[in-house]
């Protein structure tokens, strides 16, 4: 089972041995959308008009919980993360765009932090919204770049 | 700003005052989907025959942030979950549909317990793998059914 | 030392055993008084006009730690906290007021987590300004009412 | 709003980008004092001569509180604390003064963690005392000094 | 697999749904004990005179690891303790024993907590002497006694 | 006091400062062994054979717990481990042993975060099993191995 780098040969989970590998910077891009009803959307619009706080504790939810990965993914080093910001747009009229971006100096990557906060903040919309348009749906987290380390970089292709 | 409950007439953010509510019995059902390459796929099968650990991991990672929800969303009210089990299934070559199932007896409902249940499972799917296949994505992470309390039963309506 | 509640007669910490003690609902409100220069509140002011998110993020710090109270107590109990708010007023041109709310139905009083709402609001605040200003100093943290309980009601009384 | 080192050009909070800075030693010194009834002293006076545990269960909520900095204050990095401690003195016979030293060599500076300890030492004093003297206050939760980094070294000026 | 409570049908881990069982008031004993040189127990005792605080961090600990079970141990449900204590005796020259009793009034049973407290304790008992005995043994953490529930009540027998 | 590293000279527990102390390669080794019934043991092994997760929900708590160690241990510092594994063998019929590695480049020791998923790993063991023998014990829970630091290489002698 060598594939999964974190199983042992007998297929036991473990924290991968990172002591070997050196320190360098790391930077990791996610995205997560929302998808919703028009309607839905154009309140959270509105709400960011009115300076309410939909996205902004949305953006907290994201930014905490990415500081916790290691909490809640059970192989996952802890990282001391130099920073990481989560911005929002709107795509189009039923669509929310989440991108959380994810640096550190470390001897692992820093794919997960991003991967997480993009998540947490997505999963906090729901939150907010859910009264309101219970049907929403988380769609499309995922990685699109990383830098750093062994593997070197990755950039998401464009699908077509 | 009427439309979010979680803001007050200010737009200010806030913890919904639940006290008057009723403790009822509340189940809730959320899933999400990860959508791989057709190898990692395989690999994640070949694994599970040879008792190796992937959804393991995967399903205990899942039932754990499920009991700290009210940690990661903000304005989520923290409940006494009676139960919570995390199931997959492939549903083709190259998706792994992951339903949570979570319940209460509470005041407030547990929708957001299932739907952190099935995404922090999906993430640690895309942790486990993402050695293997970096372009893994997250989909559809949303509410299938939840009965209990005053908005009573909701069941997501199949999309044709 | 049968004074202390929280310690046992050889004066060893405890748990105080609220076992007995009925469920009743409980009501707390806190407060703590951030003083700074007048620059920084002018400052502050000013990014609410423009949607900053000053006060924004020192909510959210007060809410989320409210809720783990008891991991930051010692002798504290795990309450299923019911409403949280935090509320921000400019007393004068160089004191911010942070006002914390917490209902519980509870064998045991909200008071702490009341407390600790405004406490770390008040921080997270300093925090948001230490830059500018890091002389600011946190005042007057402290219980106004509470109601609820066998010790019933009590109301700060102002001081002259 | 370039004022406000935790938000960026469109006032939204993020997590301030510390990777170029060069690690250097840290230190800061904040202090709290709690305002009480003189009795209320004089009962944990006597009781640290009695060898109850008052003030030592405030001390390790202190030090523990300080280690988490980072999930109580949503903007701060996450810190290798190499060093915290937490020392109570009566100022006079009303006052009880708690001064937090803490020290990392990191890439940002270590103020918050200081406060932290000292704020979360102090409320739980309040904790254990409250059933005694519910009108204890909290005050001058404020940076002392601090040394290391960029911005060098801040020591409070005595006020007059 | 039917054996094991925690598994489902097919062996895999979930939390077992306590819905249907009714509260009932539990109460659990458990205890361990740290089997050490001579030398380093007569310097636990003689800290104890001097109102060092070995123990008293110990007991700390222990209570604080209690409430926070079940983010410990992967399957336990969280409950909210009415009471926890934690106790210490010598046995003999060389032992010493920990005792945790913990309360609370749930649809399950408190055991995990009494053992995470005095586990945690010993643990803490290590951490506090290893500088001077690195070759401390935890020993014999069992659980002592407990009642409530459909099981009703376990004490369990001196071995002889 | 002068004995124990974690109190100053009045006795008072602070965190020792490790400031001084170059960063350099440590490890540790620990152990626990859950006594049983021979049957229960069989349980286990039949379980293993069949797919089903009592060791692996084991492994993974002590895991994810010795990420946390020094939340749970008051004056530990934070550890950014690069690697923790936990293993199982039955010793005998009754006897199961788990050992726990952990590895890290840091000022201080690795032991607690060894000692502390070998402990907690246990606890789930009993929590997994305590329905079908709630007369199981956790013993030796010991250090058997560490190197680096200042204090060398220290290895448990077999007892005779």
């Amino acid at each position: 089972m060598a594939d999964f780098t974190h199983l042992d040969e007998a297929g036991s989970a473990r924290m991968v041995n990172v002591g070997e590998k050196p320190v360098t910077p790391r930077e990791a891009v996610a995205e997560a959308c929302v998808k919703m009803e028009a309607a839905t959307a154009e309140s959270i619009r509105e709400n960011q008009t009115k300076k309410g706080e939909v996205l902004q504790v949305a953006r907290l939810a994201g930014i905490m919980a990415a500081k916790r990965t290691d909490e809640l993914i059970p192989l996952c080093h802890g990282l001391p993360l130099e920073s990481i910001d989560v911005a929002f747009t709107f795509e189009d009229a039923t669509t929310l765009r989440i991108t959380a971006t994810a640096k550190v100096a470390a001897k692992t990557g820093v794919e997960m932090e991003a991967m997480t906060a993009a998540s947490v903040a997505a999963l906090t919309v729901y939150d907010m919204c859910k009264a309101i348009d219970r049907g929403m749906e988380i769609r499309q987290v995922r990685l699109m770049k990383k830098s750093g380390g062994k593997s070197g970089t990755y950039e998401r292709q464009p699908e077509n």
